[in-house]
């Protein structure tokens, strides 16, 4: 298609550990096109983060009939998960972008702008991994979100990780029997429990966050070494919107593959307080991009 | 020194997750040098594996004053880490290796064989991780070692993990306070819990294993999220070294740095049972290599 150059287009981009999604929309907000591509977090890989990005980019333009050489036009918005910590914002902020302008936030902020449509409140992401904000203008108040390893309870890859780890012991009898053991041996088809273990050694979050539904499943066919798993993950994510809650804010969403799933487990309040998010978070992206170009 | 070239020289080599230890022996047993380097766990980095074992034992050529050309006189036994796992033991298998032999075991068994001086046995390894073995003639029955994400509970890496985890989520008031926290902000020299996490994010089991006295330490300070931490940790040793217990081996041995600090949290049957290691695993796997090289 063609479009007028006196206008501009916007690029809004959400990345995340597993996958970086993009969507192009004209002035007047139509959207033109959207591409998906792989990892985008910073902080776990540089190099991997801004290729994702200018996949996904170029996969927008391709779906919405652009050339690709429009590439130095575009004003960008970013929501980059890792950009929260410094070391994963100053390497993106070093980037010799190939877009017009690039305005860079976390995925979390413009998860948030995305769920409230520009207005402030506050959001929750269950997908790969957990974290919460709550945004008041230029406020923002940060909970979880530290990282596969060392946090993100009650995240994809933290009930993946769960079941393989339980599984495991339970093989060994050295915790209680559960079906998630039988469960990941038909998933990968082998017959040895430390099969499993060498499918998934080494393997990233996001493959963790595979295996999530796996302690659901269980779960519903009444395995209590999994019913206790979410209790577990949906007690801590309870305790994590609650303290938002506590914010005030004027709106408050759950957002990521996971949030659904896990959201009739969490407590009532929470249940009852959540409200549907009115954008994606590379709206959120768009909007943000909108902002500080305006603002010029 | 000069040695008598109609006589054959034995490398003992034990290749673990953090280092790689070997020892040269004459045939008499007399040790005539020893040599460390970096991880050789070959599931996680085959190529780091293989270059610290030469290193190691190089330096142990270097510390006998024995010429590095006599590589290729050498005959190694070897006990890693990971090889107990196909992928970890055909990447070894297929290694063109610089000795006259080399005679692959695991870390576990050649542990075995030196805490019990060649005899059978059992042990359990707490150091960066955890798993256990009784061996009685050819049959091997291991438990444990699932790997620092997924299993390795009660090890040096779990318990300084949980130390991070439990110290973030404390910060966020999304778990008890814990002194862990100020212990571990004094440690890095910072004030922020999220710098914890940014010095910690992807590192390996290695360098968690180096956190695992932060629980020990708030724990003698009174500290109850560090004394619920050891509990679970030294009840899941128990558990396991119990079940090694219940085969029956002639004797019983704990090895690895966390040892002899965990051994006090667990069960007294346990701590009744244990033994003296008699030698260590690099010796055992000059007895392996030995008794192979005797097999001929």
């Amino acid at each position: 298609m063609s479009t007028n150059s006196t206008q501009p287009l916007f690029v809004g981009i959400d990345g995340g550990g597993s996958k970086c999604r993009s969507i192009i929309v004209d002035e007047s907000n139509r959207i033109l096109g959207t591409g998906v591509s792989g990892p985008a977090n910073p902080m776990n890989d540089y190099e991997t983060a801004i290729s994702s990005i200018v996949e996904s980019v170029e996969l927008a333009l391709d779906d919405a009939k652009l050339d690709r050489s429009l590439m130095p036009d575009l004003i960008a918005g970013a929501g980059l998960a890792g950009v929260n910590f410094s070391s994963g914002r100053d390497k993106m902020l070093a980037w010799s972008h190939p877009f017009a302008e690039f305005h860079l936030t976390t995925d979390l902020h413009t998860a948030c702008i995305g769920a409230h449509k520009g207005s402030d409140g506050a959001v929750m992401i269950v997908g790969t991994g957990s974290i919460g904000i709550s945004v008041k203008g230029e406020d923002h108040f940060i909970l979880g979100g530290h990282g596969f390893l060392q946090g993100d309870m009650g995240s994809g890859a933290w009930f993946g990780l769960q079941a393989v780890r339980l599984a495991l012991s339970s093989a060994d009898q050295l915790s209680p029997p559960t079906k998630m053991l039988d469960i990941l041996l038909d998933r990968f088809s082998i017959s040895h429990h430390l099969g499993i273990m060498e499918v998934m050694a080494n393997k990233p979050a996001r493959n963790f966050a595979q295996l999530a539904r796996v302690v659901f499943q269980a779960a519903e066919e009444g395995d209590e070494v999994a019913l206790q798993v979410i209790e577990e993950g949906a007690g801590y994510l309870s305790r994590l919107a609650l303290r938002l809650l506590d914010q005030s804010p004027k709106r408050f969403s759950m957002v990521g593959g996971l949030a659904p799933i896990v959201l009739p487990f969490m407590d009532k309040r929470v249940q009852q307080t959540v409200e549907t998010t009115l954008e994606e978070p590379e709206v959120g992206a768009v909007y943000f991009a909108r902002e500080h170009y305006a603002a010029k």
